[in-house]
C-alpha cells in the first residue's frame, strides 16, 4: 500500500512539474477519493491547490472529506471564497460538522459564511449535541416518507430528494408530527407492488436511538441488529437524523483504539502516530507514569519495613522481581479479559459474584501449576546449578507458596476493580495493567514477607 | 438492557407456563430477531422449541442466526427433518456456512442433508477458503447485472432475483466471462433515466478484494472507502461473492478483541466470558504466565550476581520495585501505541527510524521529569520523613539516573520489538506489556547496578 503510493506520488509530482494537466486529470478521475486524499496528504504544499482544482466538483468534495485536517486547513486557506463555497455546498452535513469541529476559529468563520443559511442552521444544531453523543455523529440528511405514499410515489419522492441524502438504502416513515413510525428499505420499496402504500410495506417496530445517548450505544446497536443506518430521535420521538454505518465503524475503531491506549496507561490522542509530536506524547504518557511511580512509594515502604528480614535471608531478594512480574501479569490477563467483556456488553455488575468465583478457580489452577514448576526450577537451577547456598528448600517453599497466593489474589483484584469502576461510571479500561500491577506488587510483597516470617522464623 | 430482558423473560416464561400461545406470538412478532434471540438464549430448554415454533418462518430463520451456538445446537437436535429444512432454506449462504463451521460433525451432516443441492454446493465452496480469508466471510448471493441493461431492465432483474440477495444496495456489473467490470448503487439506478444503460451509470473503477486476502484487509477497505459491500474476486478477476458491512463490523470487533487479549498475554478465546469454563481460561492464560515466570530467571541471576553490592548498600533494594514498574509501564505505553498504529496501518517498517527518533525524544522528556520528581520524593519522604539513613544523596542520585535511563531504554525497546515482529510476519500484539516488561526488568537491574558500582564505588 505504502509503496504503491510512493511511486504514484513521484509520477504525479513529475507530471505536475511538467504542467501536464490533462494527463494528471485523467489519472486522478479514475481514482477513488480516499486514495486521492491519501496521495494529496503526501504532496508538497505548492502543488496541492493546483491538483485539487483539477478534480471534478463532486470528486473534489469527496476527496476533501477524506484528507488529513492539516491538509484541509492548508487548502481552505488557499481557497478563494467562491472555491470554498463550491466545496462546502457539496459536503454532507455530518462531514461539514466534522470539518467545523477540527478547524481553528478563523477558518470556521469563513466556512460558516460560505455555507447557505439552511446548512449553517443544520451544522449549528448538530454542534449543540455533546461530544460522543449519538446526535453529534448523525447526519440530518435522510429520506422521510409518509405512510400513505404508494411505492410509485415513494420512488418519485426519492428521485426528487434522494440526491442530497447520505444514504437512501433505508427510508423512514414519519407522521404529521414528524414522529418516527416506520422504516422501509429501498429494496422493499422496489420489490413492492406499484400501488402498495408505505404503511403496508414498512417495518413498524423501528429501533431508534435518542440524540443524547452515548455513541458507543449506537455502535453496539449496529453490531447487534446489522443495520446500515440507525434513526436518531429527540425526546418527543421526532426523527431528527440518522447515523450511517460508515460513521459507526469509525466510532468503533476510535473507541477500540481509546480502550487499548487507556489500558496501556496512555491518555488517548486522536491523531496518527507520525503526526503526533514528541511533546504531545509526553503529555499523554507522563501523568500515569508519575502517578504510578509515586504510588510505588508503598512498595518501597513495605521493603523498608521488612529490611531486617531481607538482611537475614538475602536469598529472598532474588525472587522479588519474579513474584512481582508474575503477579502483575496474572492480574492484567484477568483485567484485560473482564474489561473487554464489559465493553462488549457480555458482562454487567450483576455478574460480579459469578466472575469472582470463576477467577478464583482459574487463579487456583494457574497458581498451583506455576508453583509446582517454580519449585522444580528453583531447586534445579538456583540450588543445584548455580550452587546458591542461600536458596534452601524452605526458601523455595516460601517462594512457591507466595507465588500461588499472589496469582490467586491478582486474579481476584484484576476482575473486581474493572467491574467496580464500570459500576461507578468510570471507564473500566483505566483499571488495567499498569494500575493493577502497582496494587498487586504491594500485595505480593506483603504476602511474601508474611509467609517468610512464618516459614523461616524471622 | 440486561434488566429489561430479565423482566421480559419472566413474562414470557409465565405466559409459556400458562400456554397462552396467541399472546406469546403477538409479543414475539413485534420484536427484532436479535432481541428474540437474546431472550431465547436465556430460556429453559423445554420451553425453547415450543416458542421457536411460534415464530413466522422468516423471523424464525433470522432469530436462529442470532442465537448462541449452544442454543442453536439444542434446537437443531429437537427439530424434525422438515423443520430443519425450513430453517436452512431461509438462511443466507454465509450464515449457513457459519452454522456448519460451529456445529459438531453429526449435526453438520443433518444440516447438509436438508439443504438443497445448490446451497450445499455453495456452502462447500465457501468452506474451502482458509480461515480468516476474505473468501471465508463472503456470501455468494449478490445481484449481478450486464452493462447493456437499462435502468428499467435492471430494476426488473432486481425484482426477480433480489429477494435472495443479502444486500441489493450495491449491484455489480459483470461481462460475459463473469469478470467484474463495474458497480452501481441502487440509488444510482433509481436516479438514472429509464433507458440509460448500466454501462453509463456504473462506477467502472471498482475496488475489490481477492478471495485469499486477509479478512483484516477487507475490514480496512471498508473503513477507508466507506463501503456497505465489498466485491470478492478470484484469481482471474471473476466475481465470486461479496462481503457485507455487517460481517466486516463483526470481524473488526473480533480482531480488536483478539489484539487486546494478546496484548494482555492471553490466548484469544472466541466465546463470551460467562460461557467460558475456568479450565479454558487456564489453558489460555498459563502458557504466557509460565514463559514469563521462567524468563524471570534472568532477573534472579542478575540480582544473584550483584548480591554483594546489595548487601553493602541494602537501601538499593528499596527502589527495585519502583524502577522495574516504571520501566515496565514506560515500555508498555510505547508498545501499545505502536502496536495499534501498526494494526490501523498508520505505521510500517519503513518508518522505523522516525519512530525510534520520536521515542528517544519522548523518553528523554519522560525520563527527566520522572527523575526530578523522584529525587525530590526520595529526599523528602525516604530521607527526611522516614529517617532512612541508608538513603543518601548518592543513593538518590543513583536511583534517579537509573530511572531516566531505564525510561529511555524502555521506550526504545517498546517501539522496536513490535515493529520487528510485524516485519517478520508475527502479530505485533505479542510484543506488548508482559513481554516488554520482562525484557525491560532485566535491563533495568543491569543499568541500576552498573550505575551503583560507579557512583557508590562498590
Amino acid at each position: 500500500m505504502a509503496e504503491r503510493s510512493i511511486t504514484l506520488e513521484a509520477t504525479i509530482s513529475a507530471l505536475a512539474e511538467q504542467k501536464k494537466y490533462p494527463a494528471l486529470r485523467d489519472i486522478l478521475v479514475t481514482m477513488n477519493p480516499a486514495d486521492v486524499a491519501a496521495l494529496f496528504d503526501e504532496l508538497e504544499e505548492h502543488t496541492l491547490p493546483l491538483l485539487f482544482r483539477l478534480l471534478p466538483k463532486d470528486q473534489a468534495a469527496e476527496t476533501f472529506v477524506e484528507m488529513d485536517t492539516d491538509t484541509q486547513e492548508l487548502l481552505i486557506r488557499g481557497f478563494s471564497d467562491s472555491e470554498l463555497k463550491e466545496v462546502v455546498d457539496e459536503l454532507y452535513v455530518d462531514d461539514a460538522v466534522d470539518l467545523v469541529e477540527e478547524m481553528p476559529a478563523n477558518v470556521v468563520k469563513r466556512i460558516l459564511r460560505q455555507a447557505d443559511a439552511e446548512t449553517r442552521k443544520l451544522i449549528n444544531e448538530i454542534l449543540k449535541y455533546p461530544d460522543d453523543s449519538a446526535g453529534s455523529i448523525m447526519t440530518t440528511e435522510f429520506v422521510d416518507l409518509r405512510p400513505t405514499m404508494t411505492a410509485v410515489d415513494a420512488i418519485k419522492h426519492i428521485k426528487r430528494t434522494g440526491v442530497d441524502s447520505e444514504t437512501i438504502n433505508t427510508c423512514y416513515i414519519t407522521d404529521n408530527g414528524k414522529r418516527l413510525i416506520g422504516a422501509v428499505s429501498i429494496r422493499a420499496i422496489i420489490l413492492a407492488e406499484d400501488e402498495e402504500p408505505m404503511a403496508d410495506v414498512m417495518e413498524d417496530n423501528v429501533i431508534s436511538i435518542g440524540t443524547l445517548a452515548d455513541q458507543e450505544e449506537a455502535v453496539s446497536m449496529f453490531t447487534k441488529y446489522n443495520f446500515t443506518a440507525l434513526p436518531v430521535v429527540d425526546g418527543e420521538g421526532r426523527l431528527v437524523g440518522i447515523i450511517t454505518v460508515d460513521d459507526a465503524m469509525d466510532v468503533m475503531e476510535t473507541e477500540a483504539t481509546e480502550d487499548i491506549e487507556i489500558m496501556g496507561g496512555v491518555t488517548p490522542i486522536d491523531k496518527p502516530y507520525l503526526k503526533t509530536s514528541a511533546f504531545q506524547f509526553w503529555k499523554s504518557r507522563i501523568p500515569w507514569l508519575m502517578l504510578l511511580m509515586i504510588s510505588a512509594t508503598f512498595t518501597g515502604m513495605i521493603l523498608n519495613h521488612f529490611e531486617d528480614a531481607l538482611a537475614a535471608v538475602t536469598a529472598l531478594t532474588l525472587f522479588i522481581p519474579m513474584l512481582m512480574d508474575t503477579g502483575g501479569n496474572s492480574g492484567s490477563q484477568c483485567s484485560v479479559t473482564v474489561i473487554r467483556a464489559l465493553s462488549l456488553g457480555d458482562l454487567s455488575f450483576s455478574d460480579l459474584v459469578a466472575v469472582i468465583w470463576k477467577e478464583i478457580r482459574v487463579g487456583v489452577l494457574c497458581g498451583l501449576s506455576l508453583a509446582v514448576v517454580a519449585f522444580g526450577k528453583i531447586m534445579l537451577i538456583d540450588h543445584l546449578l548455580l550452587h546458591n547456598d542461600g536458596v534452601t528448600v524452605l526458601v523455595a517453599l516460601t517462594v512457591c507458596l507466595t507465588l500461588a497466593l499472589v496469582v490467586l489474589v491478582a486474579k481476584i483484584v484484576g476482575c473486581i476493580l474493572p467491574m467496580l469502576a464500570d459500576k461507578l461510571g468510570f471507564d473500566p479500561a483505566v483499571m488495567s495493567s499498569p494500575f493493577i500491577t502497582t496494587i498487586v506488587d504491594a500485595l505480593s510483597l506483603l504476602i511474601y514477607f508474611c509467609i517468610a516470617q512464618q516459614l523461616l522464623q524471622l
